[in-house]
């Protein structure tokens, strides 16, 4: 079976969960709202909270065409893996909008910064399981794959999951500091993306 | 024709099916919901219904494209054998919000659960029709096609409609046991999809 | 120009609009439902509006297809042109929602479908001059296009907006008649599609 | 890294966020609608905005393609880049539904009329400074890249972020004006793209 379909319907599902982020946004200001003005100053939150979803989800999607890239077929396993994998990037709108609607409530900001880092939590365990599921013993690598890019994939992945567990953890003690770890996670990647990658 | 576009339009369907199940999760929180973190674990119906019929537009997906890889050509009938098909799958996450919503509530589960497998029911039809139809007297086949996994196709789709089916019917004795048979049905397709399949 | 970026920018819209339908749907059943089974049965026309519209939305597309494989490249002017008649396209969830929710209320059926006989108007004339631009002096057709396939191109698009602005204009004088009409229009392209064309 | 996959997941994007439009219209329109007809003449503003929202998405997508034809290839940082714009075009149906809904309302067009010019500004300057980017000292540049055609690409990209900016500051004296002036700098792009494109 060949990479290619596979990569159509991620591309989809990535660019669909990214472009249904707006509607969070959207749905912060009501139909009959008075004073607009006023209204899109304070949902500022929703604002910060759409980059910084798309943006991840970007990254999310870059970094897939990485891996892609390295591999020569794919297997249902592999489809189911990815499957899974796709199934929590489609969920990261819902727990974007909890914490954009509830940011200026501390009390349920943190159930909100929970959602939003279990979901990331188990997106990056199913990232890096099917990544290390693919390049066990070689099984899907291309004849000549790159050996530095390989181990630069699975480096750069293996410390996602514990990241965001530690920001999940954190909204234990403090909401907006896990908040805003989520923001620095992501910021970190835009620019170890950008810089380091390839 | 070639079946590359035929491809493109599908996988946005799926892709967007898919992704679309999760305004459902969405909507079981509304706006000025108190005690958040409660309403995250009450609404946890609607996580495993989410995960159930992402999985099974995945299966569908992955499974079209098996079908399509044994095809060389389509034609006009086979275009709209596949837009009934495309428009069952589209049609998921409607049921699958009324089964999440309603998990509680055991007179509101029964017709949720009937309308859920009748779309799974229907979809089933469409699917097998649409590859008896172009299996029929070689119509569409590649000229290469790979007569193991055309037959293994036949024998694994033949039982969906009746499986779906019979499910649907359980839900008048027992929507309860009827959903957890929706769910059964989604992981023996995971399991047979991951292990039996190529 | 190539066709190639054209096609996958439609055929999201065409997947997107299709895949959206469900949304008309899955309105009509709100939150609180009292007695589902009911109200399942009571909202049918949504069923058929849902069913019409997608299949529409079907056969534009699977037209999209024929026209696009017999040119051989596409310009700017092509470009506005398919973007007007995409606007039209990803127009139709809306009126479809109208004619769905108000097939009980006769006086507000009237305007729900001269609303959609308007689009699927528009749409025609946008269809057919898309066409005839492509066509005038053989401007963008491939060198080695089917003259029979372009003529009968011509004779299955011309009817399409007189029939449309008729099916619209008996909406004044019969609001079911004319939606009845649009049914039958749908069905009628079907069977035109699935047994004449190739 | 090849260009292709990277235009898979941007047309996803703007194929969604312009086929979400539809819903700014079709939320104007309530459940419990009296006298369908006349709001659907009332709500005219909508259709407008729906149009020039659509067409200025258009526009951005076939502008879009006419860039990447130019590159040979690409790197993370421009795509990242690539994300930014897509963030902010995706971004576009929110403050579309703003101005919609508020036309009539002289006091609320404002914001609205500046949500808008401001999403549209930083769209523009993130557009040219993508642009900037892959031809600065021919990074990305294809081998055979048209000179004429990328120096015509810089001076029909460079006066969009000024021509928006002007006319985000002219909703502080009249929003109506500022509106008027957004929809024709779309039409201007049509007519630009239409007859001095190729």
């Amino acid at each position: 079976m060949s990479t290619a379909r596979l990569e159509t319907f991620a591309d989809g599902v990535f660019a669909i969960a990214a472009t249904l982020l707006i509607l969070n946004v959207d749905a912060q200001v009501g139909d009959g709202t008075t004073d607009l003005g006023k209204r899109l100053l304070e949902i500022w939150p929703s604002y910060i909270a759409y980059a910084v979803s798309f943006v991840t989800i970007g990254i999310i999607w870059s970094n897939h065409h990485t891996v892609m890239a390295q591999l020569g077929k794919v297997n249902r396993t592999f489809l189911m893996l990815n499957v899974f994998l796709l199934m929590c990037v489609a969920f990261i709108p819902f727990p974007t909008r909890l914490i954009a609607e509830n940011f200026h409530d501390r009390t349920e900001l943190e159930p909100a910064a929970l959602a939003y880092g279990a979901t990331m939590t188990v997106m990056s365990i199913c990232y890096i399981s099917l990544w290390l599921y693919a390049i066990g013993g070689g099984r899907l690598l291309r004849d000549d794959s790159d050996s530095l890019t390989v181990s630069g994939i699975t480096r750069s992945y293996l410390p996602g999951a514990p990241m965001y567990f530690t920001a999940t953890l954190l909204a234990l003690v403090s909401p907006v500091a896990s908040v805003a770890l989520f923001g620095a996670i992501a910021l970190f990647y835009v620019v170890e993306s950008s810089f380091f990658g390839t």
